[in-house]
C-alpha cells in the first residue's frame, strides 16, 4: 500500500477533486491517514474538515457523495488526485459545480463566470 | 485585487496546476504574496519551493516553463486553480508530463500509468 507522506503539512495530503469525465477541477480538500483509508474502502471520497476537526464524508448532509473513479499520487507521495463522479451535479456549498466559478482576470480582479445548480438554502437544512 | 487567504497555510496558498487545453491536473506547488505578486505580472507561474525556502520560477533551470492562460479563485479565497501551457511538454522533475503518473489500485498499490517525456539528467544538468 501506497505510503502518502503526511509529515509535510502536518498530517494532511491535499486531494485535487477532478470530475472523472469532463476533467473539470471542482475542489481541493484534505485527507488524513484515516479518511485516506475511508476512501479506498468504500469508494466514497472521505476528507478531514479542517473547520469542524473531524472526518468528513462528502455528501453526509447535502447527499452529494463522490464516488471515487480513479486515484492518483504524485511524485513526492504529498498530494493525491481523485478523479471522482458527482452525484447531485454540483461540488461546492454554494450551489456552483466547481468550487473555482471565479476567474482572476490580469489586474487580480474576479469574475464570476461559473454555473449554478443549487439553492444551498435548500440542500442545507438546519 | 482578490485577497487570497494566506493565513490558513501559514503564508501559502495550495495552486493546482492544469493543462489549459486537456484538462490534464499537473502537479500542485504552493505560492506566497511574493510569487503571487510575480505569476500575475510576468504571467509565468512562480511558486514557493518549500526545500528551498526560495521564490521558484518554473522552468527556471529546465526551461520548461508554464505559460498562465487562465486562473481561477476557490470558494473561499485559499486555493487557486492554475491553467497553463507548459513548455517542453512535461511538468514533473521526474520527466513524466505529469507528476500524478501513478494509479492507485484498490488495496493501495500504485502502478506506473504515464508517459515520460524527457530525461532528467539531461535536463537538469549540474
Amino acid at each position: 500500500m501506497i505510503l502518502l507522506d503526511f509529515d509535510k503539512g502536518n498530517g494532511l495530503v491535499p486531494a485535487i477533486v477532478q470530475d472523472y469525465k469532463s476533467g473539470k477541477v471542482y475542489m481541493l480538500a484534505y485527507i488524513n491517514q484515516a479518511s485516506w483509508k475511508k476512501t479506498l474502502e468504500t469508494g466514497e471520497a472521505h476528507y478531514w474538515s479542517r473547520s469542524r476537526q473531524e472526518i468528513w464524508h462528502k455528501g453526509d448532509s447535502s447527499g452529494h457523495v463522490q464516488k471515487i473513479k480513479e486515484i492518483y499520487v504524485d511524485c513526492d507521495n504529498d498530494t493525491v488526485l481523485f478523479k471522482i463522479e458527482q452525484l447531485g451535479g454540483a461540488a461546492c456549498h454554494t450551489g456552483y459545480e466547481t468550487c473555482f466559478y471565479r476567474k482572476v482576470g490580469p489586474e487580480g480582479e474576479v469574475a464570476i463566470v461559473g454555473k449554478k445548480i443549487f439553492d444551498p438554502e435548500k440542500v442545507y437544512k438546519k
